[in-house]
């Protein structure tokens, strides 16, 4: 499975995977795809340095890549307590009374909340960026928005590409004015931030408004005939980043939530703003629910929200609280049904992927192939 | 481009089209398609034996078929005027006091109003298979809920095939229970009703539900590219709805409608219960917008939000009051650009087919096709 973009990446196959786990990405990268790093969760630049030495140790000579949420725009002077300051005391309350309607115990002294919010302000990211750029990253990619230009800049002064996600062809033309390499259109069904047009619809739109920019598309994509479908829409590669959860190499740190997972069909997700105030696609449990609940105070704006919930989250997923326990994820959550090894999960797509290619070749009567 | 179901129909291209317009499906049918005529529109059973008539005169030998809308749930005893009755007055006040901002005139003395609900009740559904079951149609599809066992007893020994839309792989697996013989999976991005999964995901969920049933793919598809992903995910056939919206056959009877589709893009559409009472796809318009704004009295379950809003809508469409004005259209409106004939559209499908089955070869490595 080869486009000019995996031939300029040296990949034997143009699956990228995103994932939070240094673990998965280095087996992604072995495999034969290209592993991306998200980087949002590492608040102590050393935690990121011990983790990419980890990577860097185990991608086996491959390629691997970055993935930051820098935002373009920079509140200058503004700190994570002027923010804070900022959250009603209603919707305060309104965490507590959940977590205690479903008996959630607090965090233990000391016990730093996992899911941190810093992570989505520039100053973090740009700690991040020093880290990153001593490592041999050949894919730095931009969850939010455009990346601002000196860090393309220094991007393209190390032979770094730079990527950047995109809900709509307007978005991804943004980008392009960015002097970004390439654009991940992610469509409607993915995990995570997604506007509302479908892949189907995304990919041909967002390859037609920045060509010769090459595209990756995302959303609903987790099985061979849907790669083939991808790259039919005139797609360089995929971005896959849901079914990397409930691979062997994963480590959720919740057996409960992978069951949750490996249960859930294709329509138990929903687009939430519960998590950080703008629409993310994730697992629809009763913590959601309560924030999309008319009933309820609804949510906060990002960055409010994530701050609202940090340590909310955190308990839920410590305590395993079963009926609030969720996580980003996309429709494709429906085809994960067991848990499987990263190896196993490339092999599975490359082998369907070729008898997709049989398939459609006998259907265009080129019955030779 | 052949599958099992083309070849068992006779058809050259495995593309289904289902058109309100008689001449559309003609058309459809002649350019080596298959044309499906929507009956939901017709009450009097010699309009529908009128179309059907110059239908099966201009379809050049060739297999069509028809779409009725029959609930599977019965209400016996039950008239228009009873349902009429269970209308709030503050929602009929709401319906006058939007079109009054509007300034949108009433029909003329005697003027019928064109779009009736009337055709979604199963007496008037029944009404038109008499009718239908006298013409040659090779298709019977039933676009909301499984067909009733007698109709697809009645269809088979007329040798029809039955169809029905499924949003879900449990309703395919309900429709599959009730002896249909193909499933036509509806994603999100589809004009009309929705489910909330979207295209790249259902198709192949549905199809692996089914099996053997053939599956055609519906929901983001108007371009070949988009043909070839459909069938890649394991489809029999694609269906397509809104692209013939805008084509030279087609006969809206409104010039502002038409270039409000041709102007539209892929975000200006909405799954909103402004039209019927259940999701069903639209453009975006104030219309649309005054019946999903929480200030507003909301909308009313099916079927009285249809007979609500059934005179108001034909108002709109008579005397094109254009920020109001609007039709159900998927996604892929944001590809309708020009006005073409429906051979043009045909052509430019299979030849955008035919490069994207090149293209997916390039990338499989398989050169010497």
């Amino acid at each position: 499975m080869q486009t000019e973009l995996s031939r300029k990446l040296g990949i034997e196959h143009a699956v990228f995977g995103f994932t939070p786990f240094p673990a998965v990405a280095a087996a992604i990268s072995r495999a034969g795809g290209f592993g991306v790093l998200g980087a949002v969760r590492y608040t102590a630049p050393d935690d990121l340095k011990r983790d990419l030495d980890w990577l860097d140790a185990h991608a086996g000579g491959r390629p691997y890549g970055l993935d930051v949420v820098m935002p373009a725009k920079k509140v200058e002077g503004v700190s994570e307590a002027d923010v804070e300051a900022m959250i009603p005391e209603a919707h305060r309350r309104f965490v507590e009374e959940t977590l205690a309607r479903y008996g959630v115990p607090g965090l233990a002294e000391g016990e730093a909340s996992g899911w941190r919010i810093t992570g989505w302000m520039e100053q973090v990211a740009r700690t991040q960026l020093d880290v990153a750029f001593e490592y041999p990253i050949r894919l730095l990619a931009n969850a939010l928005g455009s990346p601002p230009a000196d860090v393309v800049r220094r991007a393209h002064d190390r032979d770094v590409l730079v990527a950047a996600l995109a809900g709509s062809a307007r978005h991804a033309r943004k980008h392009q004015e960015a002097g970004i390499d390439l654009v991940v259109a992610q469509g409607y069904e993915a995990g995570g931030h997604t506007g509302e047009i479908a892949t189907m619809v995304l990919t041909p739109e967002v390859v037609e408004a920045v060509d010769p920019l090459p595209v990756l598309a995302a959303g609903g994509i987790g099985s061979g005939p849907q790669v083939a479908a991808a790259l039919s829409l005139g797609a360089q590669g995929v971005w896959l980043g849901s079914i990397w959860l409930t691979t062997t190499e994963a480590d959720l740190h919740s057996p409960a939530l992978t069951r949750k997972l490996l249960a859930a069909e294709s329509g138990d997700t929903v687009r939430s703003r519960a998590l950080t105030g703008k629409p993310a696609r994730q697992l629809r449990t009763e913590w959601t629910d309560a924030w999309d609940d008319p009933a309820g105070p609804g949510t906060l704006p990002m960055p409010l929200q994530g701050l609202l919930v940090a340590e909310a989250v955190s308990r839920i997923h410590k305590h395993e609280a079963e009926p609030l326990l969720g996580t980003p994820v996309g429709q494709i959550v429906g085809r994960m049904t067991c848990e499987r090894s990263v190896q196993a999960v490339l092999d599975d797509l490359t082998r369907g992927f070729e008898r997709a290619v049989d398939r459609i070749n006998r259907i265009a009567g080129r019955s030779g192939q």
